[in-house]
């Protein structure tokens, strides 16, 4: 019916000397029993033949172009080279780590602006060796949208699994920060961007959004804070007016049992910990991180670095093989419309 | 080897026009297939004999004195006579509702203390209501903590269920009022009330309190927030040194899964969504409130009056059932102490 715009997905190579190797040696050797589809890293390959030596694992790493990636994938790991020899060992980022992890990600974001790639999943990277490095983004989320070339662009963070989708209106904010930051013009934005890409990547056609209260049992109608009645419901109506389906704010308690979580595809939260200790209650290992609102399709596993198992073959690949199968299915979807 | 003080339950009759009366009744109708323990009502047993003809259940009701109930239980509901006449019909609370809710509370807790009942159980009452009839209490547990006759007790709620135990340590408060709220002094206060309950009613040797962090990561490490570093982990810091089993903070996201609640007896939050959300999440149906620091035992279903859905037949026991049991549990380890 329509060709699929590429064959492959990029996966960075993450921080080095992060379980980010680990993980991708481990999804590799698991293609066939998944039927993952089918990926390359952007990386220093040197540094993925030394985690599969250092681990034990069989896995042959063959460095390529893209557009062999597909063919490669079937016997070996693909890896396309970007940024410098890496010489961090696991657990002991260096000087190499900043550099290597950067690259990597400039390479997949420009694979996949050049149709070479389908989408971007992108391995953990430590925020304090990349600031150590003169990064100045306040995490991978902005440092993408400023590749993507369209500074307009406000990313939002959605953390998906199969039980339960959510947003975070704020994310890495003191949670005394919140209600100042908790606008109209906030929840409207993050609102519009979560109904457009549910729609265009992941084909629900009438996409319902759940707005927590701020305040428990969503502030009572008003006696426990202003800020449901005065700041979220208008937002939500602001959101009918525009015909996108959103509803609340709801008592953010109630919000997240199975029969509650029938009512609707997302539940935006005020912040962090409301929406991201339900979701990962329910889905810990294979949560997946997904950002809306760029132009291409980047999923991440929903963990960190975790340097302190890289190299030890205990890490678990479960978030980044459901990243790499989230991502084929949301680039097929976007190819299709 | 010891006798039990009672055999019986004090089940207060909650907002009359609430589904209090309809839960109750189905409780009883299922003490034979849930191996119930014996429980009577305080309150007015006319208003439960109409509401079982109104819902066609097959219930006798007797009213009894305390000490008569068990026997009775076998074959009808007993009740125990306190407060007004109930004239409010179902979803219509009127004048009569807020005296009847509170009369059945007031006796319950008498036969408490008396001996008379093992432990309370309490039905939902409407706040809304009590105070329209001059209630000036904040909520059923600090009117128990008042009835109870020592002001200088701080009852703490905790939500129960076999897999998972939440303490808020900010309950019904604007969120915006958290950080202020959040003091070294209540946390500890908290913990130790916590701990000492676990012990004495749940019978844990060693309880341990999982402290979840104000801030998203719990602040990592002051750089996202200073309370987490400031208040929570000083509070910590004290309980340890007298000889509790207190840990964290913890970031609140990442404690809620199964393997993370292996590692804890109760989590205590900074404020209500934090633990509420993951505990209902898990145990919607099922949850039971607890009020801890109280020199009784007191549990309660962990919901409200639903005036929706009172006398249609479509209320669920099922919480009010797990808040008999738990009571009669509570009670049992109290006396064999």
């Amino acid at each position: 019916m329509f060709p699929a715009r590429s064959p492959v997905l990029a996966l960075s190579l993450g921080e080095p000397a992060g379980i980010g190797p680990d993980i991708a040696l481990m999804a590799w050797l698991r293609r066939v029993e998944l039927s993952l589809p089918p990926f390359f890293i952007t990386g220093d390959a040197a540094c993925l033949r030394a985690r599969a030596v250092h681990l034990g694992l069989d896995v042959p790493v063959e460095e390529c172009a893209p557009a062999d990636a597909a063919g490669i994938f079937v016997h070996s790991l693909p890896v396309v080279p970007a940024g410098p020899a890496v010489t961090a060992l696991p657990g002991r980022p260096d000087a190499s780590s900043g550099p290597a992890a950067r690259a990597a990600i400039d390479a997949a974001v420009a694979f996949v602006q050049s149709g070479e790639a389908a989408a971007v999943v992108t391995n953990p990277i430590s925020k304090a060796v990349l600031y150590a490095d003169g990064f100045s983004f306040p995490g991978h989320t902005e440092y993408l949208a400023y590749l993507s070339g369209d500074t307009s662009l406000r990313p939002v963070m959605m953390i998906w699994s199969p039980l339960l989708a959510v947003i975070p209106a704020t994310i890495h904010v003191p949670l005394a920060d919140v209600p100042r930051l908790l606008t109209h013009d906030l929840l409207v934005e993050t609102g519009r961007i979560a109904a457009r890409d549910l729609t265009a990547r992941f084909g629900l056609l009438h996409p319902r959004l759940a707005f927590c209260g701020l305040n428990p049992h969503a502030g009572e109608e008003g006696t426990i804070g202003r800020e449901d009645e005065d700041i979220t419901r208008p937002a939500v109506e602001t959101l009918r007016l525009e015909g996108i389906d959103a509803r609340g704010p709801f008592p953010a308690d109630t919000l997240f049992h199975a029969a509650a979580r029938e009512n609707y595809d997302v539940a935006i939260g005020a912040y962090h910990d409301q929406v991201l200790a339900p979701a990962k209650t329910l889905a810990f290992e294979s949560a997946v991180n997904v950002t809306l609102g760029l132009p291409f399709v980047r999923t991440s596993p929903d963990h960190g670095t975790a340097f302190g198992i890289a190299g030890t073959g205990t890490a678990n690949p479960a978030s980044l093989i459901e990243a790499i199968r989230l991502a084929r299915r949301l680039a097929d979807h976007g190819d299709a419309l």
